[in-house]
């Protein structure tokens, strides 16, 4: 393993004591836990959180600020956050109008985040969540009933965020998250598996001319190996899979995030972008809302993720766009 | 080589196409050149340009835009741009009020550019340049003569970018560039080397336990190998190399930038960046603004740089901390 850390155990501590000096005007950590909220004035509305596994870098703590998430959760690396930190998260948050939880569909994250739920209701917060399920590459994974929830998970940050700041109530933001990710598919290619720091090897090994499409974003494994092909291939079977998931037809607006994994250079993002744009002009898909670069890693996974967002509603599109203060939506 | 690509030599062109979808609201590509230039509308004011070798991204093209760089040449990966490539940027930079471009220290971005601006002034635009050589890990490296240019040319574009906007003139531009560059000084260490796509395999190798201090980004080689250390230990070479350049002492004001060099994740950049908190403040060194992430890469290498500007003049840090409206610039 050939890491920039010092001890594996307490990466994620020294990630966000880095996290917080880098950031000091945006966000602090609260005293004694894995959670980094926003310095903002409370303003009487509803908090959003959101959190699971480190090792996803920038989520879910780059998104906290002015507009996006009113604290995020840190787990340990690639496991899910305990009950109590995801408790202090919500108090945290809370300016009195209830606090909304994205939650990824991971199994210990969903128990955990209801856990902290019920807690915090018994302290007299409201509370309401959402589970976010965007990956369409294969159902039913190492630790998922279902599809898991990866990249897309930002788009609905993004959005939520700004209904928040808006003024919207948690009934209503509960309802637009439920839209919403039904509206949200992704699917990825892996060139490399991800080494978490205390293991000290890859979780999975590919042969040097070998790619695995569909994995997961803690290494889970996905639909089917092939050689090493070109961007252009890997951007058929990308778009192709996530069309037919919307059963997209030409005339649809659609948003794109292409997200990085963590070691994939922006060059070749780039280049992908390039033959994604070519694809979906095509098909007579009109993109309206386009994003890339390294937002739900993988820590040093190689590859990439696409996500489609289905853009019918015009403030979902003024959402994406809305500025924020974070350290991390640029 | 297992990248994200179709044709090696069809790279730049397709990454600068992708850029352009991407960001289509902030920049376009110049017809028929490889230049990227801001959609904004001409103010009459000095034009600022950079460029060099493509395989850093996102630098420069990710820099163009409102408040910062007007325009940026993207040569072949590793690969001065040739002077008509220069030129062409100039003109699309000028708008009447003179060009400035910024040139990182190697021997032929220096011929180009300056062969470029004798082009240009023969067309009638003034032209006026700096030569940023901020690396101070060794002197005459392979394509440079004294120091190279790496990271820290990108708080140049920052504040340069700020004095144009502001309606600086191009001898005030001129001016205020020399003194910043005597101002940024960087480090760095790898932990491999970068592929360039037509070579298709790393420009040097490392063994899997070890890294080397002060390679260039193009793997220029640095001044000394090691056994991989804990990044405390990274953190004391480079923290101490760079205050020694200095000459600190207690009470100085500094911003530092730490930036990855394209395949380091985010995890490992912010546990380094608490181990140089913790240094810089065992020191006494008051660090006033602070910046992180991929910005100047040599394409997938693992590794970070650290750099410093002595921010004596408080102009340079509100120039640090102004707004823009750039792809890359968070």
């Amino acid at each position: 393993m050939k890491k920039i850390i010092n001890q594996p155990t307490a990466v994620v501590d020294e990630m966000l004591e880095g996290l917080c000096y880098v950031h000091s005007d945006l966000v602090e950590r609260l005293e004694g836990f894995e959670v980094i909220t926003r310095k903002a004035e409370k303003t009487g509305k509803v908090g959003l959180i959101s959190g699971g596994g480190s090792g996803h870098e920038p989520s879910h703590a780059g998104f906290v600020g002015e507009g996006m998430l009113s604290a995020a959760v840190c787990g340990a690396v690639f496991t899910s956050p305990t009950p109590d930190q995801v408790l202090e998260a919500i108090k945290a948050a809370d300016e009195g109008a209830g606090v909304f939880m994205v939650i990824k569909n991971y199994s210990g994250d969903i128990m955990n985040f209801e856990m902290a739920q019920e807690l915090a209701e018994m302290e007299g917060i409201d509370v309401a969540s959402v589970i976010v399920d965007d990956d369409i590459a294969v159902e039913d994974s190492l630790y998922t009933q279902g599809k898991r929830g990866v990249a897309g998970t930002i788009l609905v940050h993004k959005i939520l965020g700004h209904a928040a700041r808006a003024g919207k109530t948690l009934a209503e933001i509960k309802e637009l998250a439920e839209e919403l990710v039904k509206n949200i598919h992704t699917i990825g290619v892996a060139l490399s598996g991800a080494t978490v720091p205390e293991v000290g090897k890859p979780g999975f090994i590919l042969e040097e001319d070998e790619i695995e499409y569909g994995v997961g974003i803690h290494g889970e494994p996905g639909y089917r190996k092939e050689k090493l092909a070109s961007s252009k291939t890997l951007a058929e079977e990308l778009v192709g899979k996530l069309l037919d998931s919307f059963e997209a037809k030409a005339g649809d607006r659609y948003g794109i995030l292409i997200n990085g994994l963590g070691a994939t250079p922006l060059m070749e993002q780039y280049v992908f972008a390039h033959d994604v744009a070519t694809l979906l002009s095509e098909k007579g898909v009109e993109v309206i809302y386009k994003k890339l670069g390294n937002y739900m890693t993988a820590i040093d996974m190689a590859g990439l993720s696409l996500t489609l967002i289905k853009l019918e509603n015009d403030a979902w599109l003024e959402a994406l766009n809305s500025p924020v203060t974070t350290a991390a939506w640029g």
